[in-house]
């Protein structure tokens, strides 16, 4: 079984580590987490089924070997690289929620580039993965790709109920928002879903594609009646959710597209993917997938296929295909 | 651009590398084929787009270098020896269409050994794919199980319309045929969808999942009308297609179910994927996926995810996702 790190215990950090001892997918030997109220607790009072003995750390010095890592501290790279450094420095294989990471020389080629260096230097392994960035407009419409000759335009659809995922996740499309409010957040960044560009910057570069400048919007979606959700009923005329969008296209007219939307009372939850060309090919999940439980399940599932990858920084394109993992009975 | 030699022009080894050179996907150097009616034969009038000056060799002796072979010559993994052991003494990546090598170890497992010593040896690299086995009932369906914490069962469907594929399939499901003759062909082996066990065999292997023997069925669909084929018009009372069905459990009760059907006058044709577990995930693909189209294109997009993986004999879970690729401008 290998020793496993957890680094982040937010509520998908929580999540991630109970569901490692759950499914018994290594030995959780460590944890950390900086935040006052956290350090020196037993890892159990956090953490339903951890071992007994362990204790939340303040920082990465203390602890013990470990063959793996999983960090669930943020969506931005600038904010992970005191993590990542270390651990790819200890030969680590590294998995991380962290969305930037999916595509990091998007917005962040130095950092992806000293990354690269010091996990192929140290033998460490570092991947970015999660339902989305990672799996629906990514790994997940890449492997459409493979069964077509030409490739005209791919579109990735997400439509999913924001009221049933974790409450950060929630706070961070706007839900319960004055519209005035919603404008304020989004103008200041670090808002709404992270990730949509990293994933169209994946798929152009893991499809060969040249693209032009991706195009962004984001706009809120009003409430029309009282809309429940984990923060509250949500008033008429505040904000239940968001849509954004994602564009870009090639010098020969080849597109990519991503749509995404996050609702409180959504009506319709779904994830598709389109891709015209030869032959046409369209891909629905109606239903969609569940955002939180999915991104916990694939953060654990892509531990051994970073592990079979040689080591390097890695995308959901340049290792073996992640795939459910059993655990040890 | 790689130098590529095609072994087997049936109507996939011509439509392969025909595609091969629409798309520009690498240079098409060599081709073979014994027959004798193609044997010295200018390949270009049996492909179009290919090289004028190539001629088609009864062998693989007098070929040129090259690094990739794409080979199309049978579903049988002992037919195929004579070719794959001297392309990987060779050093080449091999992607061939061989049913049989999208799990080898399911029938041929002293076959696969040595062919993976071999390959390994000498710096070869060897992949079975294709639409089904290969992409449908394999890659896309253990794809979509990244996003699972708990597998139940994994059931995949497949129903296509066998009219519009290419002749060899349309004889191979046995369009046209009396009950009798359906009867005693499928009695006979080398007969129906070949590759429905190697792909259960692949998705419970590549699940880490032991399970018990695999049962197999075959029934035929006849025709209640006139019904039109590439065979000609196929009588009422005769074969219209068939449904054949794989299904493979483990001892704690977890499943894998395939089921396919290949039909002249198929009125909804379908691929799907359906996990029951944590998250429930229904694929669905209306319409379906068009079979040799798909087949020719997967077979050439796998190219340089082999080439990125170590030598050795491979499948479609241990190289990076196939996708899609662009070609030279």
């Amino acid at each position: 079984m290998w020793r496993i790190l957890q680094v982040g215990l937010g509520p998908l950090g929580r999540q991630v580590a109970g569901e490692l001892c759950a499914r018994r997918l290594g030995r959780l030997v460590g944890a950390v987490d900086p935040h006052p109220e956290l350090v020196g607790k037993p890892l159990s009072e956090l953490v339903p089924g951890a071992p007994e003995g362990l204790r939340v750390a303040a920082g990465l010095e203390a602890l013990p070997d470990a063959e793996v890592a999983l960090v669930t501290t943020s969506s931005w790279l600038s904010d992970c690289m005191p993590i990542f450094d270390p651990l790819l420095g200890r030969g680590l294989a590294v998995v991380s929620s962290c969305e930037e990471l999916c595509w990091p020389w998007l917005r962040q080629a130095p950092l992806a580039e000293a990354l690269a260096e010091r996990a192929r230097a140290r033998g460490g392994r570092l991947l970015g993965t999660g339902v989305n960035p990672g799996f629906l407009m990514d790994a997940l419409p890449l492997v459409a790709t493979a069964v077509v000759r030409e490739l005209r335009s791919l579109r990735v659809e997400r439509v999913q109920d924001a009221a049933c995922r974790r409450l950060p996740f929630q706070q961070k499309v706007g839900l319960g928002l004055s519209l005035e409010d919603f404008a304020e957040r989004a103008a200041g960044g670090r808002f709404g879903h992270a990730g949509l560009e990293e994933s169209i910057a994946f798929l152009a570069n893991s499809l060969g594609l040249e693209v032009g400048p991706i195009e962004s919007s984001m706009e809120p979606v009003l409430a029309e009646r009282p809309t429940p959700s984990g923060l509250g009923s949500i008033a008429p005329g505040r904000v239940r959710g968001l849509r954004q969008r994602a564009f870009a296209r090639t010098e020969d007219g080849r597109s990519l597209e991503l749509r995404f939307e996050a609702l409180a009372g959504c009506e319709a939850p779904r994830d598709g993917v389109h891709i015209t060309g030869e032959p046409e090919i369209r891909l629905e999940i109606p239903g969609g997938v569940h955002g939180d439980v999915a991104t916990s399940a694939i953060l654990l599932n892509a531990i051994p296929s970073l592990l079979a990858a040689p080591p390097g920084l890695h995308t959901m394109a340049s290792v073996p295909p992640v795939r459910w993992q059993r655990g040890a009975p």
